[in-house]
């Protein structure tokens, strides 16, 4: 069985895509998470619908507005 | 009785089918889940209103975001 | 006094309807449960709205997204 | 001081009419309840808009889907 | 310092209104609460926004639906 | 470092702005907060979007429904 | 591994950009964090949509309404 939070460990370092609550896709590097799924993305960026993106950098993103987490 | 930690438990490995809060639906193989219901799902793909497949591949699902899980 | 977990006890293989958050409607013979009231249903069905039944088999669903359980 | 449970004690067997976050009015006997306030409802019926009453029977309904709890 | 908690302590029996998460607006006599703030509410009414008032009666609110809580 | 805690404690009896999740804008003196962030405002006012002011007296508001406070 | 709160520690004094549930943007200096991510931002300003922005001063900001939390 592959814990949740086994994949994420074996994750940092790596791309990732959240897809958040409210629709927004952020997607970058895995630097770090906490136990209730805060994350840190290094190198975010935002798809926006028009396909167009928008940087973010460094952000903290709060576990509780994440639907799902993609492996890159 | 059937809690349904064990039904989840007796399902790693097969295929399950997601309906989450947004009315998404996710499929895939079922690899693990932790208490909380979070859930990593294997060659996962969001079936869409239209019939299409969009791959994701290799996720984790948030419980929280999570209404019911199908066996397949 | 009827405690709620008692009332969910004795309809275990019995025949119940869910009414869950977002108005969907699922019945199904009830299997289990735990203490988050997370249902085990097996032979579940969905009501839609144009009274056609939907077949969804052996499904967990999470107690945070369910509304009332009526016995039938 | 009357606390809120104590009021509750004092009704089982009564009747009551919930309001629900969706907006949907249930009535009927109440016969339990728990420390969530998920409260056990006999002969319950919902109260519709058009004044028409649809029969529930026997039913759990869930304290979180609460708005609030009128003694009749 | 006056505590939310002392407040309430000090304003039971007296009317109060409450606005709820929903819109609405209920008052009455507060009799009594707990510690997740639920009330009871006593000749509690509804003001409608056509000024219109509902009566309610005896009346258990739940707190995580209510927004605030004024002292009349 | 500041400690939301020790902000609001220095900011006791003096001006604060609420922005709550539904939009409404509530001011007035802090008289006293809880673990919670449950307020107790005195001399509240609701700021209209027509730039009118609804007087509300002294007010509990919930933690839960509170976005930001501003200290003026 | 990054963790979201040593992220955190170290921006202190920094300034930020906050990305709220209800879709408003906030930025200014953070100047404290408590373990609910409830935030103390001085300098705070709203960035309207029209690209206006609106003085806050200094705020907090409750976690449970933070989307994520950019480093400027």
């Amino acid at each position: 069985m592959v814990l949740p939070n086994d994949l994420l460990e074996a994750s940092v370092n790596m791309n990732v895509s959240l897809l958040l609550k409210d629709g927004r896709i952020i997607s970058g590097k895995l630097s770090g998470f906490d136990q209730y799924m805060n994350l840190v993305i290094e190198e975010a960026s935002e798809e926006k619908e028009d396909g167009e993106q928008r940087r973010l950098g460094k952000v903290v993103v709060r576990g509780s507005n994440i639907v799902s987490i993609s492996m890159l």
